[in-house]
């Protein structure tokens, strides 16, 4: 196994690179726009933020042999379209607060949210037609109606309480996925990667994007508020049926199955639930399957990345192999 | 001159086409797609609009002697980019309706108008990357950027008294010019024109773009609310300052000056000054000036398309300067 530690401090230095890039483009763009709407740029890229998108694109490329440091501003192309989505989304779900500091649409109004969300967008696309051509922009696009579209389907979803496990990974793929795999994608395209390459580093994305997404619902109930800024058991006070539930559900005897439904109907009182719901679901083994299905999706990530061997390509593949490994680490 | 009702008569066809290929598009969608998202698209994009910006590309790309059908797509883009911009656009001016019927975020929310206009804009740039290749691209992505910029100089500007006329230019040239020229400019790009010919269009854009939002700001005035559908003197009590008040600022003497200052100071009572500050303006030959630019714009930009000789393309020309004319006798 990888050193999850090395990897980190690598990606570190690499993440600081891409911080360098947006900030060029940010001074670039500084002469002809609006001082407000750079400020909210500003703002709402620069803060701290993990970069996995743009890292994701930077070493898919690099395993199929990119050597060009122009791939760095492809990968702010994916953290422009992840911020753009973060900055609606957190008009839609009335989200206070993003990495430890207030929201953009908090800090500077809806208004202001949505059109430099917009403006990130339209940034985002012409980046990605300019270095990864025409196919790149239409998997980097297919990527964004696809959130689109998975958002439309929570929305649906939202209040409907038997969600299948399936039902729950198309979800997610949309949510998450398809972003992180396009990087991956894209990335592998943009470096030159022959196509079963580039296929196997949009099943490696997609896995990843899986198990991240896993894990993320993993942390709202388990995770500690300090670290991960949110509160606990958020999903299920906003109606959010997530993979651990699902699985309860279905490992559950009758007699939990009927309190869980009882206590998920009565929506005034989730609040209140979140410890019995959360207690049953630790009883029947819910998070216990629900972790082993994201270190399931993290192998199979890991395992699409065998077609590339090792002797020339040990750095990059050590690094995605330790960004995947990461995400089951990861606490925040 | 050109006979504008055997043009309009021409452009309605060619506008049906537009809405049937707009119609195929969301027919392909449908089998992936969530249902209200669909609901929200059909909504938002067939609802009797004139198509402006698709037949300015279409009949700018067959100037340049392009006679393919896949041009109506390239044109579908931009009304898909302009829809999308509506789309933000009403939650931002909290307008309760758009053409006769409740706006898209009145009738849906403004959760679906967010992401449905985040779709259309991800659908508008795979298009023309699609069609009209990286170039294409960056002008259409500019334009995007370049809207939101406006958006934020207009938030901005709101609160400014003592616009300049050059500012009131920048202003519409970036509100609506930029996309119309874009138009333009990539269909011309699409049909094979030559660097001169792109070029003619694209100033010929430009200027119908501005000639197109003076006429827009006159309207505000002076148009019949049973036509326009808008409530008369909107700009003015939104705090908007535009065009024939600038000039009327400009011709008026110190009492006028004065008076006029004194009435767009007090915000409250700005509805029932309309009438007294329209007054004005119309003594002073604010309107009759204002309406004197948009006809100076419509008139250079029917002589930038003087470099296309007539005997080839003697429909298309007569179609873009009648577009250009029509601009001037609108009333809605």
């Amino acid at each position: 196994m990888v050193q999850v530690k090395s990897v980190i401090a690598a990606v570190k230095a690499e993440a600081a690179k891409v911080d360098e890039y947006m900030r060029a483009d940010l001074a670039r763009l500084q002469p002809e726009t609006d001082e407000l709407l750079l400020e909210v740029l500003d703002y709402g890229l620069l803060n701290g933020g993990k970069r996995v998108r743009p890292l994701l694109a930077v070493f898919a490329s690099r395993l199929c042999g990119n050597k060009d440091e122009n791939v760095y501003r492809l990968g702010c192309a994916f953290e422009y379209l992840h911020a753009a989505t973060l900055f609606h989304d957190d008009i839609i779900d009335n989200s206070e607060t993003r990495r430890g500091k207030r929201s953009v649409y908090k800090q500077f109004g809806t208004i202001a949210a949505i059109l430099a969300g917009d403006y990130l967008h339209a940034l985002a696309m012409s980046t990605v037609g300019r270095l990864a051509g025409a196919k790149g922009l239409e998997i980097f696009c297919n990527a964004t109606t696809g959130m689109v579209d998975g958002e439309f389907m929570q929305l649906r979803n939202a209040t409907k309480h038997n969600l299948t496990e399936l039902e729950y990974y198309d979800a997610i793929m949309m949510k998450t996925g398809l972003l992180i795999a396009a990087a991956c994608e894209v990335g592998a395209i943009y470096g030159g990667g022959t196509p079963e390459q580039v296929k196997a580093l949009r099943d490696y994305g997609a896995n990843l994007g899986c198990a991240f997404q896993i894990i993320d619902d993993l942390l709202d109930y388990l995770g500690d508020p300090a670290k991960t800024g949110k509160v606990v058991g958020n999903d299920l006070v906003e109606g959010k049926v997530t993979l651990p539930l699902i699985l309860a559900f279905n490992c559950a005897g009758e007699r939990d199955k009927k309190r869980l439904a009882a206590l998920l109907g009565t929506k005034d009182k989730r609040s209140s639930n979140v410890q019995e719901v959360s207690g049953i679901i630790e009883s029947v083994g819910g998070f216990a399957a629900a972790r082993k299905e994201a270190v399931a999706a993290v192998e199979n990530a890991i395992a699409a990345l065998r077609i590339f061997p090792t002797h020339n390509n040990y750095y990059e593949r050590n690094v995605l192999e330790g960004l995947a490994h990461y995400v089951l680490t990861r606490d925040k």
